[in-house]
């Protein structure tokens, strides 16, 4: 299969910077190659090659069988890596086509929007046809995920006897969500303790709902394990993970403290969104691996290109150097060709005629030019596909990327000790 | 009605300072307090009193009729107002009711998604449904919109002989695209030429689509009207666009350069878009207005709760202090009770019967504290409602205050130079 390629031509990175990230990551890599148990941080590496898991997904999708409208019902690590997969191969308009089954995600608890996915859901269990609710919560106590699963599961409740049959639990072995899915014969799926959410695309988290939508899981996970032999390699030419850390740790130790994932397809929106989460949970941090106190922390953003041109390039090209961007680039599947009308011609030259894609390409290639021009740093990561196969491949090379950027800004990019701030609040304000 | 609240307490700008900003404001306050035409740069402040605009919507709307599918071909400023106001009024979910007409956007030259917009259209056609075509370019030739155009108005005549009823041009009197409405007969509509883009929600660019799903314009401009009042008022007490804008102002010169727009409502999503263009094309300026050459601006950023508390609060309360943030926050319009389930008592504890509201009331309250404590920066605007009042008023709200940040940062907020330095490099491509 075609393999993703990465450009670093423009990263405006000296050969010597290059190297001397190199040497700081060395233990770090050879961590990220040795590793191959679930016993310690490192864990998410073995997940696409976890044979446990795939099979404990494949029985109970078997069990249940086809359903119309499935609803994942998961907060930020448990929703968006199968919200990042499903959009960028599947498409962000999959829900309008014919295919079934439809998929929802149930994330906060906003009664509007839970309001409209509760109507959405009596509307096909009023036609008999069959809603599952997939509840994800690794610590199986996450306020929100468990207030909507209950909600939900009561208007499932009101139509159907067998509704036990309907859900499946994903949390960590031995929660008190995972109990519960015992006591009340509920399916449940286990996400190995080490593995945290935002790393868990490859565990039964992403996996199982994405082979409920009929996605060759095999392939999405045989990228990732490609993408991790590369990603392991003690050749910095190879290692492609590493060069985008050491190009953005650079960056950062410049001043630059925004990191711009610039996507030119609409399909791949939910693949930023999702790596927003991973750069801002693993390196936004209040202290380093030994203790210290010191504020780091590089602020992801998010832009959809040709779209974003329209609103925010001016701040891009005009504004103040403190951006690094990252475009990723991909052919559609669709090919679209422009009518010849000669009486358009004086609106936009030179596009009668041409396909859709040679557009993009040329608005592309001129917006790479004036980065390049303006002396404004860029990679480009180029999928040759928005398949499982790339899609794997890309979120374990972020994956990986990220591991490697808390070795070189020294903090732990596997925990998340700050959220509990406001959580502890929150908690005090429930009480009473 | 009930107006909308901007509380400043945790902004963390002193009162000499907001007095220090004030001073220098004292012009551009009275420039938008007397502004009264179309002749200036100031000419949206004048939209949503402009009758001539209303009565040319009203009337092409009526001539055209009830329709099914409302597809709005435009990008960036053409189609932000617009989205962002019908998601917050209608809902994130508005396409999924039984209400017509639904409401598609094609902005930018992705065939994947264009294909999929082409086939939800031809499945209205193929009913023998109505689909109309809202083109809108100020320019009348911008590269996506005239090639989207075309592509969806070759589908649309394989369909209806009677194509030129349901094309709707809205565009700057004149431009090539006028002439050709003009020439075709197609229905057109104007927009001021001194009303730019990101400036353009209350033009017949947002108007016209808003009234062709029925929304109640008369409130939606009412806001508007009403907070220019407010926001031209010479006591600061009660002039929040200046409020907003000095402590934006004096964070930006203290090194924060990142505004995050932390909405807790889905619906609310596309307000922070339009919010990000309007921030990052009116100030992200390589010159000051003195021609000067300095690289300004401030990164615009878009959070949705509870959602991004499980991505990026980590970051927010973790990482470097280089973010204000702005919280906005509304009541739903549904209210969903829990149920009281005993056996969920332990996987969170009190939350068992509890209301939606409650919940998201007290994570709210929870992250307020933290960011407190934490000595985050902050304000929230407290909006009464997610309808066309209260959307109308925090518009205006909005880009009055980007009028007095422009000036406080001494850049032009009405112009958008950069943006060409990559459309000249695509135009050179396409010519070969």
């Amino acid at each position: 299969m075609d393999k993703l390629a990465f450009d670093t031509r423009c990263s405006l990175v000296s050969q010597a910077q290059m190297e001397a990230g190199w040497r700081k990551l060395q233990k770090q890599v050879q961590a990220v190659r040795d590793h191959r148990n679930l016993k310690d941080e490192h864990a998410s590496l073995v997940m696409p090659d976890d044979a446990t898991t795939v099979e404990a997904v494949n029985r109970i999708a078997k069990t249940i069988g086809p359903v119309h409208l499935l609803i994942v019902v998961g907060i930020g690590g448990s929703n968006l890596g199968t919200w990042a997969a499903q959009e960028a191969i599947l498409g962000k308009f999959y829900n309008t086509t014919d295919a079934t089954p439809k998929i929802l995600y149930c994330d906060t608890v906003d009664a509007d929007s839970v309001s409209s996915i509760q109507d959405n859901m009596e509307a096909h269990l009023k036609k008999g046809n069959n809603v599952l609710l997939s509840v994800v919560s690794k610590s199986g106590s996450t306020t929100e995920t468990i207030a909507n699963f209950e909600v939900l599961l009561q208007t499932l409740q009101q139509y159907r006897k067998d509704y036990k049959k309907w859900v499946v639990a994903t949390t960590d072995h031995g929660s008190h969500l995972w109990n519960l899915a015992m006591d009340e014969g509920y399916h449940a799926l286990a996400i190995p303790k080490l593995v945290g959410g935002r790393y868990s695309a490859f565990s039964a988290c992403g996996i199982f709902p994405l082979a409920m939508l009929g996605l060759d899981i095999a392939k999405l996970r045989k990228g990732a394990t490609d993408m991790r032999r590369q990603c392991s390699s003690t050749n910095l030419r190879q290692n492609i993970a590493a060069q985008s850390a050491i190009i953005q740790y650079t960056h950062y130790t410049k001043g630059i403290n925004v990191s711009n994932l610039f996507v030119f397809s609409n399909d791949l929106e939910m693949v930023g969104k999702w790596y927003r989460q991973l750069m801002g949970e693993s390196i936004g941090k209040d202290h380093k691996r030994s203790g210290k106190k010191k504020l780091t922390g590089i602020t992801p953003t998010v832009a959809v290109g040709s779209t974003d041109l329209h609103s925010m390039v001016q701040l891009y090209l005009g504004g103040p150097h403190d951006k690094f961007t990252t475009f990723v680039t991909v052919p559609t599947k669709n090919s679209i060709k422009l009518p010849h009308w000669k009486q358009y011609d004086p609106l936009v030259k030179d596009i009668q005629g041409k396909n859709m894609g040679t557009l993009m390409g040329a608005i592309l290639k001129g917006v790479k030019t004036a980065y390049a021009n303006q002396q404004r740093p860029f990679c480009e990561i180029k999928l040759p596909a928005k398949d499982e196969y790339s899609i794997g491949a890309l979120l374990q090379f972020k994956m990986i990327e990220m591991m490697y950027l808390g070795a070189l800004l020294n903090v732990n990019p596997f925990d998340q000790e700050n959220v509990e701030a406001y959580k502890k609040e929150t908690r005090r304000i429930l009480r009473k």
